[in-house]
């Protein structure tokens, strides 16, 4: 089968590569209908992450269930799958509480590859789940988004606590930062405030929900969003970049008591003890377990309530997918999807 | 009045100072019946912070009003009352969603000291609550307790979310891990692992509700919380030193979505953000907003259902304070108390 696989930074070709095949009793095979590149795709695209080249690429995925293993119950061959981008068990007790994307057992998929025509999904009971039926072509970008960047959008403003009478900033105008404005909007935040100095974003943002914008980063960013919060801060925060300096604005523009959801993979991001003891504010995040959201995201889009396929602002074929990265690396485009 | 006061480390002095008196119609002017040495205390005392000497000492504090400013509603002269280690407001936004520690008007006490005869509380409605009558003599230790360590531990178990079915580790066996000890069991938990390598400790974090010790510290004291724990960490982790090695131990005691509680006043403490991303805790911590409390914390004391003041192993007269921070400082002492 034909797949993106990374040889250097900044060498993604399209080849072909092995068919995968079902190895453990818990494994489905899927048909991939459509992948994506990923803003973590680019670490190891720009050479910030060590890679083990050639490395095939990718960890958002939806399509079609081609062959399941003998224990997997809750998927059959023929139905359209929603996946997530780290594999769980489901049923271990760190699962149970909420958090697959920590299971005892997982497998990250960017450790398999998705940018592929199929794709094993290990553990496929407790990381696929199957739509209502077989979507109609304009829901799959939709249904895509969920994979990931939504989920993780989600998670973020989840773990921001993001509800009714707050205010929300999100730090980040990525896909992760605009889907967590979408998720804010949908808890029902009061105010939401988008970081975002690219006209393009800021316009998506505002479509998402936010009610403001600051363009300003940094101190001057934290000061902004202070100014609109009566000195105080927001009371939830999201981070979906995960530099130091995004994370530094991020802590800086919680409330006391207030919670700040991080999303954005950390990458050389040193945290002053002191600075968080004093702020006071609650910090959690991490990879998000987006297969505890998964079935009320399919639920949304499937009644066309949200609309988080919008951040794809170029599609091409599985075959160009050197072209997406460089989209991606470059910021011409917010988000690439990759038809299969 | 007499005061303990810091002049260089190591060199405490109890002299006359002067009197107290009301500076802003929310003052109060209290006559001090007990105080104690904190181990946030030993922070300047060993020169660890720098000094402002000559620098009244202490934060802790019980008395007996004497004065009140014109605007004081909630306690008037002659109530015995219990105070915060920080004194706040009671009415800004931050004191009203539970975190008057970071009130916006608020004042340090060890600002002010309170290791002396008579002591001014600003804010006096937001700071002070007045017990139900005169105490009796034996419960005068356990109210002052509550003044800032048994709130702080309970803090720090209240952010950590123990509770019933829980795991609860508490890093640190200083007067407050004692007090998250004691609080983790009425706020109803499962099972309590003291980390402690001291006999004496050991024994009152057990008689406080400790059903586990682990002696072992950093890594070695993980591999044992784990092993306890069937290799996932705890549930809820309560941090009561705020070293780097503590605050180590305690992220990689906790489990994926667990909650770590952490209260130890960070001092030189870095924390790799990559490392609290995919450790996935939830994190809180910082100035216990102990005035939040209060009330319960007194109600359990006045009814005899708690007995804090049991981590007064040392017990002098004001006049030996300098006796009684050496004793701290070489722990030979886990909390000294003054009377005046």
């Amino acid at each position: 089968m034909r797949a993106a696989v990374l040889h250097a930074p900044g060498d993604v070709r399209v080849e072909e590569i092995g068919d995968p095949t079902i190895t453990a009793p818990t494994d489905a095979v899927i048909r991939v209908s459509a992948a994506c590149v990923c803003g973590s795709d680019l670490w190891p695209y720009r050479g910030t992450e060590p890679i083990q080249a050639p490395m095939p690429m990718g960890h958002e995925y939806v399509g079609v269930v081609e062959e399941v293993g003998s224990d997997v119950r809750t998927v059959r061959p023929g139905q359209f799958v929603v996946g997530t981008f780290v594999a769980a068990d489901g049923t271990c007790e760190i699962c149970r509480s909420g958090y697959p994307s920590s299971c005892v057992n997982r497998v990250f998929m960017a450790q398999v590859g998705t940018q592929s025509e199929r794709a094993r999904i290990p553990h496929a009971d407790g990381t696929l789940v199957a739509t209502p039926g077989t979507p109609e072509e304009d829901l799959i970008p939709h249904l895509l988004a969920a994979s990931d960047v939504l989920g993780t959008g989600w998670f973020g403003a989840v773990a921001a606590e993001a509800g009714p009478g707050k205010t929300v900033a999100v730090v980040g105008d990525g896909a992760v930062g605009l889907h967590a404005v979408l998720a804010a909007r949908q808890l029902g935040a009061e105010r939401i405030i988008a970081v975002s100095r690219h006209e393009p974003r800021q316009k998506l943002a505002r479509e998402f929900g936010a009610t403001d914008v600051v363009t300003a980063r940094g101190d001057e960013g934290v000061a902004a969003i202070k100014e609109l919060t009566g000195g105080l801060g927001a009371h939830s925060v999201v981070e979906a970049v995960g530099t130091q300096q995004s994370m530094q604005q991020a802590i800086r523009s919680t409330r006391p008591g207030g919670h700040l959801g991080f999303v954005g993979v950390n990458h050389d991001v040193t945290l002053s003890g002191e600075e968080l003891f004093f702020s006071q504010i609650h910090l959690h995040g991490g990879p998000a377990p987006v297969r505890r959201f998964l079935p009320e995201l399919i639920d949304l889009i499937w009644q066309r309530k949200i609309h988080p396929g919008k951040v794809f602002d170029l599609t091409l074929p599985l075959d160009r997918a050197a072209e997406a990265y460089r989209a991606m690396d470059e910021r011409r485009a917010i988000k690439a999807l990759l038809r299969v």
